[in-house]
């Protein structure tokens, strides 16, 4: 039997060939016919013989590959849009690639063995004490190694705290759906909070009985305002007085155009702020790498939650970013894509100036998005248009929370950083045409 | 104010400088007191300026570190062992660093931009794709690419089956606490099935009210026996008959020492077996790499778990992987490692053989790690024997079901791809140490 299975183990029996009835080859090899039977009966239970009634036995084809997939089951990837404005990515086209490649060459000459063992859930060390001095220098963030947890994106750093929370999170009533599901997810209710041109209207916040309130303090996501320096004030006051936290999400605090950047809220209270940042926007979401600046109170928590080794972030890919980190090349990239980003924002608002002037560009020079106001009512006709043009592009409907307390506001939340830099130009033109005409112009 | 933001941002304006008072500072710039005084408390808000009674108000010292951790806080993880025989890990010192490195290289360099975009849950099918073939080739594995879901390992794996099967899942009496403890947490209860030399005792599943059975098939975890071709045979038959799915575990099925790796279960009915598979024990637990081969009925469902973006696996890793798969690195380093496994069990044995006689060694010569049956009543003392030697390995007692319906045995469970290769022959030693003395030898 052994013989038979290294004779197709190594090939010299084809898929196929069919083999002498066990009673023949018993003869043959002056075996009891049981014995011979029984072995043939391993061998089709080990998935090396094929019986089949009337064929006989064979030897299995071993990993047919199955029909190809059948297209009513899970649908392809939706194929690629003419002009593609959507909301939030940078340019792939700019990824370093160059440079990442030689930072992942030195993380993986200087990576100590136990770097390819089982991982230390907080992250690598190495990763964490560069965070630390990068988010000092760059965001004004104040925390130490053993305050930073390693995670794979700001979704899972709220699916995490969603879990570790102990009441509702107050959510801005504009914002990303997604976040919000991965807070219910988690069992948080969420209390909407008015939104401004000044961010979140955090006086409304509620005395008693929020665990937590999300923001996006930098640039509001996505109306696009900064929050106010007197309600920057205000919820460092509401979350002393109550104990509740602040998530700070830091999405793109590392692209403001007109001026230095705000600090992260997270300097003013480092006990009463986490601080939410990852690569998604700066590098690309195809990395997979984030993190959490928290509250020494609730590191232990979070890494219970999390568990009790690392089971998502990839040490080289931790690794890689370190280096990335300490040999600058992470600054050269930000000074390098924050160039492209304000060229295409400053042409965008340029384009709308001369093309379309009754739209106006909403929000603060920064990040990888914009908000263009729509007159009131013309958001599914404009969606509508830009569809028909083969323009991807987003309307405010979907990020507002369904009992905001706001009236809706008609717009699009459009992605400057999509597209690569060739196809910015027209993805603009398809943009003016899909914009509704000028009151009193002729359709 | 912008001048001095400026000036604090460029570090014109040194941390902790001391600036006039707003009265003196209006007169000199003439303007009106309340303006000065409303920029000034706009700094402070945005973490630009300290105001702090007396001191008065001077340039903030953005992104002060924090105190270094507290140590009664987040333990330090704990230092390393004289002898390291902890299963189940690989080798960590035998990471092929170069290898990698080209294929990230030639990865990096063949990728589409797209693979630096948002990622389709499924995982890159660049992988899939290989995976598939691969699969088929070295495990029997029956599958075509869009049948194949990446995921960070066989957690995620299990946590993601465990929140869609609709009931019980039978598990192995011996095996991972880990992994009852993610379908536990994924809302499933678990029915303990009795493990013997021949694997898991199939026929004592339920003939109702079980969604799906967890086995180890090819090397029963922990005790080390491959699933009987009978048992095989079975559990298809339990499958197509209640309905329930196999969740096949192929945790080391690629390293087999003394003959053709039994093929996976999967290849018998890809219909009802969902195959489980990673890098973590073949090649490192710290790249967060893995798969499931799930019957086409079931894809959607998990897809629909995992979330309507990839979040969890990062695209490079996969393409890396995907170009170690085409380019034979992969092969190349499995053909290296099983004579490296292989060379270390037979010396386990040998020491046994030579210096402990009356302690077996059970299982198959497979994996990376083997159990000694201890006399009964002498694994804790073994245990405390072996730390105080300084030895890590385990106890098998951490590995049985609570309700598991067998009497608990003794017994070590010890990785011999653990150690590096120069720290092998001193573990024996210590091991040999630790171990209860032959029966009427003086101990």
């Amino acid at each position: 039997m052994r013989a038979l299975r290294e004779a197709i183990g190594s090939g010299r029996l084809a898929p196929g060939t069919r083999l002498p009835p066990y009673r023949s080859l018993a003869k043959d090899l002056d075996l009891a016919p049981n014995t011979v039977g029984a072995a043939y009966g391993e061998l089709v239970a080990e998935g090396w013989l094929t019986a089949r009634q009337g064929s006989g036995t064979r030897v299995a084809r071993r990993g047919t590959p199955l029909p190809p997939q059948r297209t009513h089951r899970t649908a392809p990837p939706p194929r690629r849009p003419a002009h593609d404005l959507a909301p939030t990515s940078p340019d792939a086209a700019e990824f370093p690639r160059a440079a990442w490649l030689a930072a992942t060459r030195r993380a993986l000459a200087a990576a100590p063995n136990d770097a390819f063992g089982v991982g230390d859930p907080r992250g690598r060390l190495e990763l964490r004490t560069q965070l630390t001095e990068y988010l000092a220098r760059a965001r004004g963030v104040r925390t130490a190694p053993h305050r930073v947890v390693i995670c794979t994106g700001v979704a899972q750093a709220l699916s995490l705290l969603g879990s570790v929370l102990p009441g509702p999170v107050a959510v801005e009533s504009y914002g990303l759906d997604f976040h919000r599901s991965l807070l219910a997810a988690a069992g948080r209710d969420l209390v909407p909070l008015p939104v401004d041109d000044h961010g979140a209207e955090v006086l409304a916040l509620p005395a008693t009985g929020a665990a937590a309130v999300l923001l996006t303090p930098a640039h509001q996501f996505p109306i696009g305002g900064p929050l106010h320096p007197e309600r920057r004030a205000a919820v460092i006051d509401w979350a002393r007085t109550t104990g509740g936290l602040v998530l700070e999400d830091d999405y793109d605090g590392e692209y403001r155009y007109d001026r230095e950047p705000v600090g992260a809220l997270q300097g003013l209270d480092p006990d009463r702020v986490v601080y939410l940042g990852s690569l998604s926007k700066s590098l690309s979401p195809a990395l997979r790498l984030g993190w959490m600046v928290v509250p020494d109170h609730l590191v232990d928590a979070l890494l219970a939650a999390k568990g009790p080794r690392e089971l998502w972030c990839g040490a080289l890919e931790q690794l890689a970013f370190a280096d990335f980190l300490a040999s600058g090349g992470y600054d050269r990239h930000l000074r390098r894509t924050r160039q492209i980003y304000r060229r295409r924002r400053d042409q965008l608002v340029a384009t709308l100036a001369a093309h379309a002037p009754h739209i106006t560009v909403t929000g603060i020079a920064a990040g990888l998005h914009a908000v263009l106001e729509l007159p009131p009512g013309t958001e599914p006709e404009t969606l509508r248009a830009a569809a028909r043009l083969g323009l991807a592009v987003n309307g405010l409907a979907p990020y507002r929370h369904p009992d905001g307390p706001l009236p809706a506001r008609d717009g699009l939340v459009l992605g400057y950083g999509t597209p690569p830099e060739h196809a910015f130009t027209g993805a603009l033109q398809a943009l003016c045409l899909a914009l509704p005409p000028a009151p009193g112009a002729k359709g």
